[in-house]
């Protein structure tokens, strides 16, 4: 009965907002994820010029409603929690303020196009929802495959902007500004587009010696990909074939979150939170 | 003698539409190839408005000559087949079925061109001729690999995704309207052509600040395609390790498919359908 | 002395022209390779317009020089083989005349262009001379890897190709003539510049379905590459960790080529050939 | 005592700019690192014209600044190594004067833009002082690979380089002069741009025979991406598996080089230097 008693509405909305395994809690997050992407096209819609100018005001209503939504969230998820500032300080909480002020802002200011991108910072919420639990095994493997050959990619990509610095300057010599080559940190922008492989074209070189150095610089570049596919092949390689005991937590993973101190990633069955110690039978 | 009196014309049409082992299936099967094959041809040449000036009166009665070619052989695969229905509403059937209709409906409604869609979906049918056999095995690992490493793919592919929006949106505040990244969805659209080393051309950034930030992204997407290639690579190598017991089936692979039920890739030397139990012994 | 007396001259010819083993063979070779490098940067030179109008004597006397060395060079292989017919029908022997015969025609017929692609078959003559016995470990382990991957690798260009074709024809409908995709094999020749990251930006979607789909067929071909790259990486690697039984031939090649049939890669210490039972020792 | 009265102020000084071990060697180093990314910063900011029109004067005399830098310092390791001519002419040596000298010459020769490369070989310093040796173990096990490959991928560059001056002579007969495709060179400019899936844009081809052999080139170079990334992978996988007698002395690299010899990367705890013999503790 005492345990009963506990669950007053402020720890079962701390269950709905915070957990995904009721009902209301899947719910919950059902609704605030269709918000969020919401909130996201329509950032994206207000920056198209003919659409913004037929349905200015639409838009308008649409940013106040998840405005308003995202502030009664903000305040409801900081009432539930334990420690509010810990979450205000967290980086969830931050992302989730940022998220919400820009409209209140343009009330004051007018709308400054700059806090678009803040807004857009809204797309971070997604992850806090899926909690992306089923992909979970799939992208710890290749997220600590990525960081075991982090060094070695570190490496590699300062020796590319060696590249493209010594290259840019060389081109700029040989191309000249006549070409579009009009500086050496434009040279070395053409330089990496170049040893990416991307080329764009809107620089080119068109002296039979830049030519015959950006095939160089080319041939170059499409050869060293080889060398971070190579790093992550092996790193990931090794990583899954002695993966068995790595993968198996994975599968176990439940979504619950700490009331307390708001650490997730809890082994299935456990009733303490890992980092502080409450109990997460809530 | 029982099993010969039922080999009737039925029986005998089914074996030479369905089946790749008798020579008169065989020469169906090379026939139909060469029909589906100049069926694609005709609607390539069609859009190539010289040429469709001048060869009009030609490729309209090819086109008609293919279409009732279609037609027989459609009509052939109903009758023949035990359960007409079940071929009708399958994957094939309906492809089977917009490969000939288009010019039928051309004749009532004029020539409309969204109809040339439709009939390029002809194209799939050229995978029921081709059944692959030879290159079975080499396809089954490969597909096998892709599917052991979807989960990791789709992680991989929703993060470029992310990055898109992200720096499409940072894009579009940098560079602004005069560069081309006239909004958002512009610039998440030129951020996907930088990070997969695309590189159009047709919008680069203009300010220094936007070709920095360029200069990252093409980094960025010049280092991450290491992540997808590390993963099939790995995926693979595995499967191609333990390959023996997931090679031997598919080199005895025959071309026979059930007349009830149509379902394929029976055992080699199999009597009876693996799906409904009918026999293959027709 | 019987052995002795049998290296007539054309035996003596023989050898320095087939052989690399002899100073004299050596030295043929070097000058040979200079001479096939001389005549091939001489073909580029006179393609350079404003190079062919100053220079137009010097470049003519040129060729001349190289076709009357190939002409000697190649009546000299037609004579000390023992089999000439066979040294003609032979791949490098179709070459060799090819090589040398352009400059002749053009005497009779006058400077028809297209036959600057015969002279630059002269390109293969080099695999010849170098006869890549350096490499050859290196290369053999390659070409054996790719051989293996062969079939996998055609079903996945055959995929990509129907992508094409499929993506192509789409893009046709939605984008239009307007954009420049002008015609279906038009859009397909795009879709294969965009599905392989190549992007020349020549043609460009302009509509916003049609970015979209771009975008798709963008990231498509951005996943997709990992799969000729897993396969050959793994194929590779399987043979690389076997590699020691093959690698161990590899170092032992000998330069020698049969005089009676010119078949080559005879085994170290070998002295009759593999082929056909004729004596190296000449 | 003995030991302690050669420490006199140039082996103080060697130790100071020739070690990072001590508090005094790693403040010159960081010191030194500074100046030499200023350097480099000044160069790049000297070739934008309009930044050098505003602020010439400021240029002028932060360059006049690090040229007395780095002239203090050159004659400051000159005078503290033991065999200074052997400082003179080793890499280093020359790349310290060729950093240096340039600002003298334009005091004679005037302001000639061609010295500008010059100083961009300044950025070759850094490797003197990061001295790498952090990821030394990550970049020694990538270099083992890249050297191990190397043969195979000179004969993959060498493969492509073929390629490219073959489809690059059949696309100048194909395409033309008037499609962009002056001369056989610029056509295989064209070819490298097209294989490396680098794709410019500049030159483009427009017959339909042109753009069906561009789109094979492109498939083709799509494909044998594949083989670089192949090889280094495998070879890289060999290595990483064998990897734990290769990276461990790797982890325990000392920062010391010889004052004699200058020689570098000593086993940590070596008191004499492996290369002359000369006492490291200095």
């Amino acid at each position: 009965m005492d345990k009963i008693s506990k669950k007053n509405w402020k720890v079962r909305l701390h269950d709905i907002i915070y957990e995904a395994d009721t009902p209301a809690g899947k719910l919950f997050d059902v609704i605030l994820l269709i918000t969020i992407l919401a909130s996201i096209i329509l950032v994206m819609l207000e920056s198209i010029r003919s659409f913004d100018a037929r349905f200015h005001r639409f838009l308008n209503i649409s940013e106040w409603i998840i405005t308003i939504l995202f502030t009664i969230e903000y305040i409801a998820r900081i009432v539930t929690v334990k420690k509010p500032l810990k979450y205000i300080t967290s980086f969830y909480g931050i992302i989730d303020l940022l998220s919400t002020i820009p409209k209140y802002i343009s009330l004051i200011l007018g709308g400054i196009h700059a806090l678009a991108a803040l807004r857009a910072l809204r797309l971070l919420r997604i992850f806090r929802i899926l909690k992306l639990a089923r992909y979970m095994g799939a992208s710890n493997l290749l997220i600590s495959a990525l960081k075991a050959s982090r060094a070695k990619i570190l490496v590699f990509l300062f020796a590319v902007l060696i590249l493209a610095i010594i290259f840019g300057t060389l081109m700029y010599l040989v191309e000249g500004e006549q070409s579009g080559f009009t500086s050496i940190p434009v040279s070395i922008y053409w330089c990496i587009v170049t040893l990416t492989t991307v080329g764009f074209g809107d620089i080119t070189p068109v002296t039979p010696l830049g030519q015959i150095i950006a095939a160089f610089i080319m041939i170059l570049g499409y050869g060293i990909i080889a060398v971070p596919t190579g790093i992550v092949s092996a790193e990931y390689s090794t990583r899954n074939r002695l993966g068995a005991p790595e993968k198996a937590p994975s599968i176990h993973l439940n979504t619950l979150s700490c009331a307390n101190c708001m650490s997730e990633k809890h082994q299935d069955g456990a009733e303490f939170c890992s980092n502080c110690g409450h109990t997460l039978n809530t």
